[in-house]
């Protein structure tokens, strides 16, 4: 089975600047509040170490996303091309945007997917200046992801601005109620607002959801685990969101939890390609050659 | 025993119009997503096939309320007032108003009381001008509902408005905090926000809580029904929101929570009865005359 | 092991007239929603029944904290201060303060330090004039607190407010992020927002929780149980809420909890004597001499 991991961020490039590096001792101490162990891989910030936990775990691919953040870095769209470029069927990238100018924003969205970067990572409260996601600044950029079929990532959950309002899932709901036909995956799976959120998922059949590191160890799980198994089985993404989480351990600790065979395959890898609109071929028949993604 | 169904929209007149029937493919999804097989009463829009689905449940009566919706549909009091006319001893009917005229909302609530229905149904965030539960046009009719002794139910809770926002618990709190000799139900349960729901019913000793549908393959429902067995034993209702759900197979599933016997008649009757101000007579005994409901 | 019980009222002085002990019917009702049967040392108001709880369940020292209230009540810092001094080694008095006047209220925290109190209560949502936790009257207390390395307890949580915006954690996670070196206990442990406010306190390593007697027949347990033998483990801290509920029984009932052993002398005990910065001596040593905590 093909695995793709929804938020891996590898440690080259633009990522070494982001804290998720640069912080090791933070990023090690929330690890930690996971009850999980830091992954050598991120300590060492060794990509070699990192593929390989990928190719044991048996991951195919990891989603690597631009980011453009006050608090927590920036990683460029060309930082980004070039990973997909230099490491060949293991990474599917996704752009990101610079919010304040929307025609800056959408020409690099189209920038990106000639790159061969597909969809777009929007982190409205993680901004230099922080927007909520509804914010009306968003709406044109939404209006074109719509128009386009580029599906759209947001980070919405966890720490994903100065304060808990950034969260809240209510913002999340008016843009998936007002764009009904963008795709639009939540990462941080809207934690801690996590009945709230699976409302909004319920209601909105074009939001996915990704919980990734808020599964593990957080209040929630068997919450998101049964919507995986009923109604989000098409729409749940696997993720890691490494460096936080080590890639091959929390696959192992993922694959513990009591998630119906029927649907595993869509969670790991299927839900991810369709939302992406990618197909991860298997590590095996990538190797041969650039893979395509977008 | 008798068992009242607290929320129960039966497959005529009015309820024809309104999107639960209209819309079969979307209502159909829904039951999926909790996890529960179309009703074939449903389908066929069936009133025999309800009924008869009714009696081999046990479900003595079903509350079928007026709603007043842009986005839902409209089921006026007369409707109601006529269903409960020609199926005499298996309907109570609940009123329900046009809010944006306050003398206008009361005439309706008056002129349904002498028609035979019993209470007030309050959609706020459903209106055709969507209003929060604590907006102030609403306080001269919940002043008018608190002085007359009229109980009122409320939607709050689900997809009750254009987000959001609209079931954020803390609209009901202040309308229960501020009217408090009112007795006010909520409907849908205040789903997602069960934690906040039921902190509300627990400080505010007028509310009443029917998580009906919201019940059923959702988060929350451990914590409804350790309410129900505790703080909430006289103030839990028990509902199918039928066409929603099966009002058979949905009773069947309810039996399998681990509700106390000692308070499974308050849930599935008594509670509605005390709240409405009603007694649901058995259908034996209703079968030979017209029940008088009110 | 020692055990200080984080938030315990005994009936002397102003306790007395605050509606805890003056409206016992209420209390007794909340406490029978718990699940719990109400203390027949709260019911005689008799300190020396108290005593002799705190002593069978072992119980070292309970916290005694001032109150300055519009509708629960007040206890003045002198009050607080007599109670300390009179049963000596038995409690741990907290400041109030009234926070119209923030140089009055740098005065009162200073005041109550010399007459051995330690650390301030804050209540925002209490307040005759209710205020949100981030009202920005209460700002320069804050950071005078944050200045002078004095802890504050803030009751964010249960009915801490007119209603449900009260307790939402967005204002604690303000503050908790401007005042960032300033300790931060929150009592009632922002319930109903269990997922939030564990988050807060993911978030905000400054952040203490005390659920109290939320913990107990509530939605919610299993999460900050969770959370207390895992990232909470040094931050969690046990509380009766006394007289809401009584020590010895409400002790037993913690001791149910699978709570691992490692951490329950922390919980019990560890946590707030180093969000306090005082000894609680056993009531062994204690009994001969005053005891002089802060």
């Amino acid at each position: 089975m093909k695995i793709v991991d929804f938020r891996l961020r590898p440690p080259l490039r633009g990522y070494l600047d982001t804290i998720m590096y640069s912080q090791a001792a933070r990023r090690d101490r929330i690890t930690g509040f996971h009850g999980m162990t830091p992954a050598r891989s991120a300590q060492e910030k060794s990509i070699e170490m990192l593929l390989k936990d990928m190719d044991e775990a048996g991951v195919t691919r990891g989603v690597a996303m631009g980011r453009y953040s006050g608090p927590y870095g920036t990683v460029s769209n060309e930082d980004v091309a070039a990973i997909v470029r230099d490491y060949p069927g293991r990474f599917i990238g996704v752009a990101s945007i610079d919010p304040t100018d929307r025609r800056k924003a959408i020409r690099q969205i189209e920038d990106a997917k000639a790159a061969g970067l597909t969809g777009v990572n929007i982190e409205p409260g993680a901004y230099p200046m922080p927007l909520y996601a509804d914010d009306r600044r968003l709406y044109p950029i939404y209006a074109y992801c719509e128009d386009n079929n580029v599906p759209v990532v947001m980070m919405a959950g966890g720490s994903a601005g100065p304060d808990l309002s950034y969260t809240m899932p209510v913002h999340v709901d008016r843009v998936a109620g007002d764009f009904p036909k963008m795709k639009l995956a939540i990462s941080h799976g809207g934690w801690p607002w996590v009945h709230e959120i699976l409302h909004v998922a319920f209601r909105r059949e074009n939001v996915y959801l990704s919980p990734d590191q808020y599964l593990c160890g957080m209040p929630g799980t068997d919450e998101y685990v049964r919507a995986a198994n009923g109604y989000l089985s098409d729409r749940f993404l696997y993720a890691s969101s490494y460096p936080f989480l080590c890639v091959k351990a929390y696959l192992a600790w993922f694959r513990t939890l009591p998630i119906r065979e029927a649907v595993m395959e869509n969670l790991l890898c299927r839900n991810a390609e369709a939302f992406l609109g990618v197909r991860a071929e298997t590590a095996a028949r990538a190797k041969g050659r650039p893979s395509k993604p977008g």
